[in-house]
């Protein structure tokens, strides 16, 4: 790079009329500088096409040897396995993790990632796509890297994570091969969680393409818990036509459905079939063990570090990498009452 | 306090022969200095009877407003959900929560304790009480505020938990009140766990108080998955005399336990009786739901954020709290087979 061109902090300073200590504060605590200043600090920034002088951080010798991640919640298996594999990878590499958890909130999840970069994170995990731009923008001009992990997306980003809304028309159309005809599904919360939005489209797209056949398809969203997926089924249950096939957003809907199901008496799947998603520990341990889509989530997790370790040391690295899942028969699923299969 | 007698940092490096900059490092990252240097700082801080100047600290402007918690292992439901309310109520108070994770092993724990007081956390959480002293010394020579959960300990330290021994007892008394005789325990690994080994200790000690009437007892230890219950389970029902009861050292285990015993046919409680400890979600929902110990981990967590944030303002709190627990009787805890309840 030609540094006699490249603007400096300085220069910054002076077209926008405030001091480096201002600059500095618009680039990294936002939220501390009042509006119009920061504007035109920013406007600055773009017009003269500044980027921090992040070249010292090149150097190993600065770097943290800390690494971020900022996950939904704490309170969730599946983010729990990922991030234990993600953890492990980066410790063989001698960095250590920090976690913050966002509760699915875009602006806590944007005050974290202040935080962990802040406290001089080399690079961050960060889960989904589904963020306000200004996350993306601070990213940028901190000059921090990070991956995306659990879905895959288009945009230049680097994403490891696998197709959730195929996998749930996976599962879908093979509800619907089985010969069920009145279809349900209990899906996760999808405001800002493009994984559970991305799993309801997967499951509507089945419909669609065997809209000659399916006769009724419900939705309705529930939170995670075991106890919301048990209420959501009790709702469905009693709609006319009643479904015969429930398709889950998550295993632990499913899990809560499954033993609802029996506390009311319905054999699964002699009277009604469930299905899940991801494959979580319990999954093979319920009675009957739950149909499901497999997500190798420890392997996600150790792609992950490997990825964001290959872009902090500044190596090349894929832009995506689809992790594979597949579709696990276990006892959850069967062809619909009074059908021979 | 009065200044005037208060020993320097620049007293310290002198009584050491050193720089400044080397005391602190002492202080701040030990690993980085050799030996024989640190020894000779530690010697002149512990003679001098220097404490590192945190006054400043007191001051709001100061602090960081970010907390720390290191945790066995992300991939445990338990410690999941009672850290999703320690971050609620933290981030009640504005306060972002870096959460490290140190695979059970204690050298790992003190570098991640190092890591977020040196990202300066205004405090820490730390789960249970058994780690090496010299973390317990650099949190105190850096004068880190800091609350020990999950138990409950008898040193001067602030603790946020229960008595796991007194607990194990308790249903360790109700599984030989209902007439079990030959019982087996199933139980978390130990090692570095005080929560483990108290647990282990509570069903001994009431083996104990029962031994004219219990005829044999046994302890194998396992991993925190469903699958390592099932294979411990299986090694149990092989034994001769085969146990009528076992005693599992947390519910991921008992899972486990009651998912093996129905593949091989055994009844539960019909033929042997599970029982678990925790009250995870899952406890109520598997068949039969779980006898076991019901843990407040939310309450606990919110407790010990908020007894750690009236320790970094300097507000007076209690030196213990200790969280009430209690058994939940469903049912996979019954009498013996062959025996009229």
């Amino acid at each position: 790079m030609n540094e006699t061109f490249r603007p400096t902090l300085n220069d910054v300073a002076r077209a926008a009329g405030v001091s480096t200590a201002t600059v500095s504060r618009c680039l990294n605590e936002p939220d501390r500088v009042v509006p119009a200043t920061r504007e035109r600090v920013m406007r600055a920034v773009k017009d003269l096409g500044y980027t921090p002088d992040f070249g010292g951080r090149a150097l190993a010798s600065r770097r943290t040897k800390t690494v971020g991640a900022v996950i939904p919640t704490m309170e969730n298996a599946i983010f729990a396995r990922g991030l234990q594999a993600f953890q492990e990878t980066l410790s063989e590499a001698g960095v250590t993790l920090l976690v913050a958890g966002s509760g699915y909130d875009s602006e806590r999840e944007a005050e974290q990632v202040r935080a962990l970069v802040g406290r001089g994170a080399d690079g961050l995990l960060l889960i989904g796509l589904a963020r306000p731009q200004a996350t993306y923008d601070y990213l940028r001009q901190r000059g921090t890297p990070y991956v995306l992990a659990w879905n895959l997306g288009d945009t230049s980003d680097h994403f490891i994570g696998f197709d959730n809304l195929r996998a749930a028309a996976e599962i879908a159309s093979k509800v619907i091969e089985l010969g069920h005809r009145d279809i349900a599904m209990i899906a996760g919360v999808t405001s800002m969680n493009d994984r559970a939005a991305d799993r309801v489209e997967g499951v509507r797209s089945a419909m669609r393409r065997a809209i000659s056949e399916v006769k009724s398809f419900d939705v309705i969203e529930a939170p995670y818990t075991f106890e919301d997926g048990a209420t959501a089924f009790d709702r469905l249950v009693r709609r006319t036509p009643r479904p015969t096939a429930v398709i889950c957003g998550n295993d632990v809907l499913a899990v809560g459905a499954i033993s609802r199901a029996k506390a009311l008496g319905l054999g699964v799947p002699g009277d009604i079939s469930i299905t899940g998603f991801d494959d979580i520990d319990i999954a093979s341990f319920v009675e009957p063990a739950l149909t499901t889509v497999h997500v190798p989530h420890r392997r996600m997790g150790s792609a992950a570090a490997q990825v964001l370790l290959r872009l902090i040391a500044n190596e090349p690295v894929e832009p995506r990498v689809e992790i594979g899942v597949e579709i696990v028969m276990r006892g959850s699923l069967g062809p619909p009452p009074g059908t021979t299969p």
